[in-house]
């Protein structure tokens, strides 16, 4: 078992003359770049919220140098932050490593002094939100999606797992409680009272701001989120699945930054695709250069968002139904033909209960991007707050439904007829 | 924060004369026992399935010496058992010390060399299983044992606990694997299928035996706690919180051996509570001296069935009333009106979700008695086969009706009831 370093000692943060010859003492890096490094040139990038990221660049190609910072990047010193932060990372990006390593960067190190990870410079994939906005088609999205969750977090779970490796898994990403710290604060109580790092189209949604602080049905409906969020360990989730994330091109999909991962719930990953399709979704009237340009465009993103649940749904169950190897639903429990048949029927109902949680974590996923404090550029990126403030009161109001009513959604598509039907209601 | 030992060089097993040597190097344990050493006797009195019990007396008192052996007890050598395990004891008796002091013994020593913890004697206190074959009626039972499972529950949970103290808890209650598989193999998976260790009143519930191995609804319901048991990281449970692991006098009640404590699901330490009380319950009927002779006494039994849920309830929502320091539900967001009075509604909802877990583990908490390797003395005293057997299949069916239906039990007087039905259907 892997624990995180106690300590720091030789750590310096990187700038665009160090990181060179750090990464000069990086054979496989080295050999991705050819040529000599003084010929190399390097560029801070780091357009996150919490990290260091640099492109070295040489006339052959590039690789990427991710270093984690002592404090979150977006807010500064005041809110620090460990650098161990990469050593999970690096230890999510191994587990994942074994389930889809064609849907991650290739990684050429890991520094545990430096807290820094060199890896695969992706190119020509953008980010997946950035390909949003632009209005582009991702035909292989939603199947690689569904892969990379039905995978990671299949064989992370007690469903795969015998119960003291996963255990012994969880007991290295219990310590990870910094950056589970940001997700619940974040995520689950700050955009639900006043707090200072909360901010939202003003004044246009103050009155919705408002209203959601005194909700208390909504309150204690994501209060249920977040206390599943702290104690259900049901598998290795990455835990920042948004569309900032995913780096794609229309046949490739990359899942990177997995340094929120913990054992948590399967529905929280699973709902940050959904949720941030569903942003992307009520952010396109804002896109649009003439009434209507992205009528298809936002279809697709719904049917992007079906087909990914529908995918996974499917995938999730394929991999259940291999010899089982997992500690629940032990296979030698389930060999004759009627405890095959209630084996079946209980996979289903599973399937259900995280089709809820996902639901209502989608739900959560979109309320904390309009009144929290970290936003999407989906949103952000439209000038005229009128029209911005439209498109968020619309997402607001379908996540406040999918987080208070998410029991009460069967199938996917009843969530995408919400969607339709929240779009058009304000439309009118 | 601790954690166990990577390995025990110097441990020894103690015998009747080392354990005076090893009593006399503990003060506060030479204190209790006055006189010097020379007087002292000792006496090897574990009739547990995993431990060396020592007790240590001298003319003025008692101290118990309770040492791990490297595998389990009852089974042999072949299955081996890490030491460690007086580690994870000593350290959840710490933290239930914090809550409930009174309720436990007295701890003098902690020996992390010899896996031993040094404890006060207690009398005229026995083990309460005892008490309920001979009869006995323990007024404070109820108050006593939920104010003991409303206390470490709660106050272990993410209701009372920042998230990150609970988190680096569970890094290390993750790693007590082995008593964990010991619950998960002899509670959850060896009798719903063929396995060398089984045992039971044959031929009398072959019949049994053989429906439950077959029964595909039951076992996909065991499945979905086995995984709740697995993953729901609630709340330090005891782990083992049955009548062989409380010493009672009418007056006092004490809570010992919580070597199996992990964080689990909150409804597996209510459900033995249940469970082992409705054991109790249909064993009664071996016991009589007369037919009926027992009655009033089965009565009282399932009013302490009923009396330790609503005390439990009423205690831990009491708890929970008092200002909020937990990271789900946080005082912070619960201060106006209307959120007040949908935290009111949700702590309801909380509980009679606890409620259905309670009722589906004491469920297979008796099924598992009966049907799997360790069986409890409630039964096996009972010397007459086809007596015992008769007692057994009643308790049999009532826990595979806790187990399947355990969402449709909203009440514990519903429990109470099934189980009167129950013991009278067969009667007749």
């Amino acid at each position: 078992m892997n624990y995180p370093p106690a300590a720091f000692p030789n750590y310096r943060p990187l700038d665009e003359h160090t990181v060179i010859s750090f990464v000069s003492q990086i054979q496989p890096a080295k050999d991705a770049l050819g040529d000599s490094p003084e010929s190399w040139h390097a560029r801070e990038v780091g357009d996150g919220n919490l990290n260091l990221v640099f492109i070295v660049a040489s006339s052959n190609g590039s690789v990427i140098v991710k270093q984690a910072l002592p404090y979150i990047r977006c807010v500064g010193e005041t809110w620090a932050l460990p650098l161990e932060r990469a050593f999970f990372e690096n230890e999510a990006l191994s587990e994942e490593a074994k389930w889809v390593p064609d849907l991650l960067p290739k990684r050429y190190h890991y520094d545990s002094d430096q807290a820094a990870i060199v890896m695969e410079y992706l190119s020509p994939h953008i980010i997946l939100r950035k390909g949003f906005i632009q209005g582009i088609r991702y035909p292989r999205l939603a199947a690689d999606i569904a892969e990379f969750m039905a995978q990671t977090l299949f064989k992370t779970s007690g469903l795969y797992l015998d119960a003291a490796t996963k255990k012994k898994r969880m007991a290295v990403f219990c310590l990870n409680t910094e950056l589970c710290r940001i997700t619940e604060e974040l995520v689950f109580t700050d955009p639900y009272r006043v707090a200072k790092l909360n901010r939202w189209t003003t004044p246009q949604l103050d009155d919705m701001a408002l209203a959601f602080r005194q909700d208390g049905p909504l309150k204690t409906a994501v209060q249920r989120l977040k206390l599943k969020f702290l104690s259900s360990a049901e598998a290795l989730i990455h835990g920042d699945l948004h569309s900032g994330s995913i780096m794609a091109t229309p046949e490739e999909t990359r899942v990177i930054d997995p340094e929120f991962a913990f054992y948590g719930p399967m529905g929280f990953d699973v709902g940050a695709v959904i949720g941030n399709l569903l942003l992307a979704y009520f952010s396109q009237e804002g896109h649009e250069s003439s009434p209507g340009q992205r009528k298809e465009y936002r279809a697709w993103l719904l049917q992007t968002v079906e087909e990914t649940w529908n995918r996974f749904e499917q995938r999730f169950l394929e991999l259940w139904q291999e010899p089982a190897t997992g500690d629940a639903y032990h296979a030698s429990l389930f060999a004759d033909p009627s405890s095959i048949e209630a084996l079946a029927t209980e996979q289903r109902t599973y399937l259900h209960q995280l089709f809820h949680d996902s639901v209502g974590f989608a739900g959560a996923k979109m309320i904390r991007r309009i009144l929290g404090l970290a936003h999407v550029e989906d949103l952000e990126a439209i000038k005229d707050p009128d029209l911005r403030a439209r498109c968020e009161r619309k997402a607001l109001r379908l996540g406040r439904l999918l987080v208070i009513d998410s029991n009460t959604f069967f199938k996917i598509t009843e969530v995408t007829a919400a969607a339709r039907q929240e779009y058009s209601h304000h439309e009118s």
